[in-house]
């Protein structure tokens, strides 16, 4: 049995939901269907959830909604129509979105979860329906019903431990169940949903509670490449990686699935297979938990800038017990979170993202480690960026370490930082920004090239 | 003018003490002469200050002494007499070893450094006495008259900031200072010790405070030498080098100098000579503040075993706000200290000592970490090795990385880590400590003997 789940691209209008019903039909062990809100059906659309946002506003600043509620049904209208779908659903749908403009304003925590949640919902009875009505034995099943217990924490709510036993109970049904993602309900019966990415969270939620063979995610792309389309041309797709693999891909400028939503399909240990809804066809990208040794030591290769480091000396810093400690004391102090703190022997650097400083406190970092710390030098660099080399089969390849470094001294770019973990997961550069996509081209030449 | 300092196997006979008289005529530059006690004519020899340790154990004791005094003085009388020094410097030698044996052993925290000094200060007064009967103007001066005024911190002094305006002074005196090195005198005349490497810290104020032109540390040893003679046959001496390209050399396993005796020359930007007085005319190795980018990007190659490293993964690890903080502070709860914490985006190793672990804290360790922070895994790996790859011109080479990798990944031996600071004075690899000969023997081949 597999969950799958289609976002937002996947479902934005009548032709594309022709396409998912294909997908659904295609395999039969695709019973449970996670939906999104439509979304943009060009670059210049509006997705029903950010419509949904706005009708919210001007709800709660008690001006006109009416135009917000039209634009919304005539989006559902839309699909309904081109699909032939009876007219009772729209009327249903209508009064739903219309309906949530009588909802409490005053001491009510779900009114903004209320009005999201409705994007999915309807967009689920109306798939359920579609399916059904093309041969599919399929059921609309609402989060409640299907055992998505949250806790009361609007807009960021947490699955609660004891829901997982009543979704188990949905392996024992044959019909295909479509569920809305998003959103779980509270044990006073509050609509509640999860942070950022909420679908794929529901999904996975629901994979590792029916123990899925695998839990799909249709997108709209091939699944992961080995580095970024935008430098490299027609890059490899990736057929399998590791969960660790794609977190360190994604940590430096991969953003396929948004990577804390899967955390329940990666301690289900549940495969997840990213797949393109318009391109079925495509094996797309297998993540497991783990992976055999039978690929190239290397499966992709990312770079995010907009880092900068913080490098400090002093001589026999070394010897100082506490020393670091009390550096990331004064990081805690001005609310600055780090990346990286490579070390040498009298000296250290901190690297961080380049939105957690500002001048007034970068003027505080050298002002308190020079009073505080007693540093000898310590200065900052901006305008950096992190490479990343990935693979669990890199481990026992120090070879890749040599040829990566060897080929960046090729193409004269110059490391500010190199650093290799005990994981072995991968090697991370940090380089001058200017040379970010010189460096991922020099690197994808020597590791995928090469043949 | 030069300080000159000259350690314990270089003052441990008349024949050595003749190579010292050579050495100081040589260059009437060299003013002010820093003493050890003296060390050991052999393998199986006893040091004076060992001796003296002796002596006051079983001086407060309430044992009998009369042998230890007996063999303390006759090592100064041997070298009296083979000097033909005469016997008036030997009666008084005699008195002021004899006398420790009447200071008071109650409330006394002085009484275990005023033991000790006696080894040096008797040198002192021998070598004063000898400079002066073989044609130098020379005097004994006790490190009070120098003016190296300490705190009340008994085996552990620290020079007295104020103290280095009267230590100025010795600068317009014409003829050689032959100053005891390790102790000076508290505000209440207490003789007080330096910590370990002692008779070094006396001579690098002394150097700071005159501001010489450079310090001079006589050892037994040709200077510094490229890589380990244990390991490399003949390796290179280094010309010179600076003083942090010496501490990293220093941290793993080359141990020329107390590296913490320096910091007054350091901070003074004082040149700092290593010679050997067995061999004067090399000219050793000179350690300076920065040098100029004429030689060779590598100047050594150093390698220490005893390291262990703590591996740890949490999935989305790279997300929890003040994970290596807490980390941290388990490591400081335990008494802890770590040397280095390469991280990767969801694994974080700690590299420490050895010597910081016991069974018990290692599973004090594992247990905390997965219970307070919640860790996937957690290993613990013995028999490490670090091998640093030390020059300061190493800076804007990525060359010396990519040629060290893969000069390592052609012998098989496998990266455990690789961290290279933002300094960019040195490369660092962990390895297995059974491949650290094989990894010295392959890297100075690569660096040193390519021409």
């Amino acid at each position: 049995m597999k969950v799958v789940k289609f976002g937002g691209s996947s479902l934005s209008d009548a032709s594309q939901l022709k396409k998912v019903l294909d997908i659904v039909k295609s395999d039969d062990t695709r019973q449970i269907i996670v939906v999104s809100a439509p979304g943009k059906r060009n670059k210049d659309d509006i997705k029903v959830t950010d419509a949904l946002i706005k009708y919210y506003r001007n709800y709660i600043n008690h001006q006109e909604t009416t135009e917000n509620q039209k634009w919304i049904i005539e989006r559902y209208k839309n699909i309904i129509d081109d699909l032939k779908l009876p007219q009772t659903l729209l009327e249903e749908i209508k009064l739903n979105i219309a309906n949530l403009s009588s909802l409490p304003i005053e001491q009510n925590d779900y009114l903004y979860d209320s009005f999201l949640s409705e994007g999915e919902n309807s967009n689920a009875k109306i798939i359920a329906e579609f399916f059904k009505r093309n041969g599919l034995d399929a059921s609309y099943v609402h989060p409640k019903e299907a055992g998505l217990i949250v806790s009361s924490e609007p807009s960021n709510a947490r699955i609660l431990p004891s829901s997982y036993d009543k979704i188990e109970n949905l392996a024992t049904r044959d019909e295909i169940l479509v569920i809305p993602g998003f959103f779980g309900v509270t044990k006073d019966d509050q609509i509640c949903t999860f942070s950022r990415g909420g679908s794929d969270i529901t999904g996975a939620i629901l994979a590792a509670g029916i123990k899925a063979e695998s839990y799909e995610n249709f997108t709209d792309v091939d699944g992961i490449f080995a580095a970024h389309p935008g430098i490299i041309k027609n890059p490899e797709s990736i057929s399998e990686l590791t969960y660790r693999e794609m977190r360190e891909l994604a940590y430096a400028g991969f953003s396929v699935l948004h990577d804390e939503a899967l955390i329940p399909a990666y301690r289900g240990k549940i495969p997840l297979v990213i797949k393109n809804t318009n391109n079925p066809s495509h094996p797309g990208t297998r993540i497991v938990l783990e992976r055999e040794n039978n690929q190239s030591p290397v499966v992709g290769i990312s770079g995010d800038k907009g880092f900068v480091s913080i490098n400090i000396s002093k001589y026999l810093m070394n010897r100082e017990i506490g020393f670091g400690k009390k550096l990331l004391q004064i990081l805690e102090d001005l609310n600055i979170s780090w990346e990286h703190m490579p070390t040498g022997i009298d000296d250290l650097s901190i690297v961080l993202r380049e939105r957690e400083l500002t001048p007034i406190k970068e003027q505080e970092i050298i002002t308190r480690l020079t009073r505080e710390l007693e540093v000898d030098t310590v200065s900052i660099e901006h305008h950096l960026s992190i490479i990343m080399i990935v693979g669990e089969n890199m481990k026992n390849h120090i070879g890749v370490t040599a040829k990566a470094t060897q080929s960046l001294s090729n193409h004269n770019i110059n490391l500010s930082m190199i650093s290799q973990g005990s994981s072995e997961v991968s090697v991370l550069f940090v380089i001058k920004t200017q040379e970010e996509k010189k460096a991922i081209k020099a690197l994808y030449q020597t590791f995928f090239n090469k043949h």
